[in-house]
């Protein structure tokens, strides 16, 4: 299994001060918290605050559950890039002896691994997957293309770690482009100024950053750099805690990566090329936490004003 | 695995009507659904009035994520009664070479089960079983006991069906109570009036009923038949599509399973009953778009008033 990451000193005890205050709750598995009524309205402030920046893009809301159909991250070729964050779902299918077996052994805590089988679902791990085969199902894109606003969506990534800013399970504000390329890139470009322009005003110190995605093994570092070098991955980075800043949103233009997996055309029947805009909510929920205090009620009042005017 | 249930005609065309109207989306696996933006505007609505409703109780807010350590289910022994409708979470761990020939396999739909290993987590079945052992990790209770109001969780159930209504994932709006018996009783006898207030007030013709869970196997019929007679469960049902009407809103006492399970104790050492009541949140959606018709604008003024009263 993957193995725990611990975090750094400052990271530790940031996530201490969360627990202590209630904001986040324990699980007892690092990464997966229950967030108290304070957290949880700040990241729904959050979500709607980008909700009325992109409005004016009048984007059409497709919301997913956290699960994706197996055969989806098989398509995408998911596992080639990232084996060790994907999650897989398996079920019980059976007798009742093996039920009851089964319930033997999770009683008292034993491996109960064998009663499970593999099922057609996988979870999410990134929340425009959904979107692709939703968008071709339909038939040729209209012209302009799409743009999808896929909402506040629970993703996956199998890294547990004492980081509060690295949770296996979150929430990318999530907002999806598909059309001709030029359109795409000018529309990745539009939001990476609206993007640095949302969080600092909300107070937070946020800059751009060409990025890479974390590939698996060896031939994984080569992606990255090829990933660098064409800038198809680009963040905007925030200091929340620990030795160096967050990614807090990030850009991901896929050229026709995932068009050509599920063959979305153009209106014209030319190959789409699609990107992908994700904030992470709960990110820039504990960076507005670590910048502006555990209190809400004692944050500055532009901040409050920001995410509260609507 | 779960076979397929099909959806009786009624609830099958109905289906196809949500999807021509893209308030639904298909995504290849029965029950597992996108909404479109008027289904998830109708479903946070819903939620809302309910948080309204709740708020003279003055509830903690506590969110959960849709996974649990999969230790929580073994603690309470959902694996005896509801084998069939649980899941676990599977990952990978394993060389380079294994990744590749994952890999490989994924990429040709062939099966890749060998290579995911069981973790810690599972899907949550309901969205009270993380509060209990973050109440009692508190200690004792304070006087008077706790309520929480778990929001809208994303619960999972494997039941593939061709009814809208049956999905395997979905949002249930949950509270919880936790302290004495009777005032555990008080508070569930309250909110029975209140949920079906509270719905027919938005037009639909909902009806209180006594009902049992789904249990599992031979054992499972005296199960429910001792329930029923106890009458531990109560449903809010409204007639949506097929033969039957459709539970809505469930309540169920749990008396001490979930006390005793993680040694919740009152304020005075003694043993805490625990009930909760959850809408399901879709279902409510589809009965709106079901009675109303599928265009929110032609609903009647004092539905929308209701819904979009704050």
């Amino acid at each position: 299994m993957a193995d725990f990451r611990p975090g750094a000193p400052d990271q530790q005890s940031f996530l201490n001060e969360l627990l202590d205050s209630r904001l986040l709750i324990e699980t007892g598995v690092p990464g997966v918290y229950g967030r108290g009524g304070d957290f949880e309205e700040v990241h729904l402030r959050v979500a709607r605050m980008i909700t009325r920046a992109g409005a004016p893009d009048r984007p059409e809301r497709i919301s997913f559950p956290p699960l994706l159909p197996r055969r989806d991250l098989e398509t995408v070729g998911y596992l080639k890039s990232f084996p060790h964050l994907a999650a897989s779902i398996f079920a019980f299918s059976g007798t009742e002896q093996q039920a009851a077996e089964q319930y033997d052994r999770a009683s008292r805590h034993e491996d109960w691994s064998e009663f499970q089988l593999m099922t057609e679902l996988v979870l999410t791990p990134a929340a425009c997957y959904p979107v692709y085969p939703a968008i071709a199902a339909r038939g040729r894109l209209p012209a302009g293309g799409v743009t999808v606003d896929a909402g506040s969506a629970y993703v996956f990534r199998h890294e547990p770690s004492g980081d509060p800013a690295r949770m296996q399970m979150f929430h990318q504000r999530e907002i999806v482009r598909i059309g001709e390329p030029e359109t795409v890139a000018a529309w990745r470009d539009t939001w990476r100024d609206r993007a640095v322009e949302l969080l600092r005003g909300i107070g937070l110190d946020a800059r751009f950053d060409i990025a890479s995605d974390p590939f698996f093994g060896r031939s994984g570092r080569m992606l990255a750099a090829s990933q660098r070098e064409q800038e198809l991955k680009f963040e905007v980075v925030v200091q929340i805690a620990g030795p160096e800043p967050t990614a807090v949103a990030s850009f991901n233009y896929h050229q026709d990566h995932f068009a050509t997996a599920y063959g979305i055309e153009l209106a014209d029947g030319g190959g789409a090329h699609t990107a992908c805009l994700g904030f992470g909510l709960e990110r820039i929920a504990l960076a507005l936490f670590r910048i502006h205090g555990l209190e809400v009620e004692t944050w500055p009042a532009a901040v409050r004003g920001e995410l509260w005017s609507a």
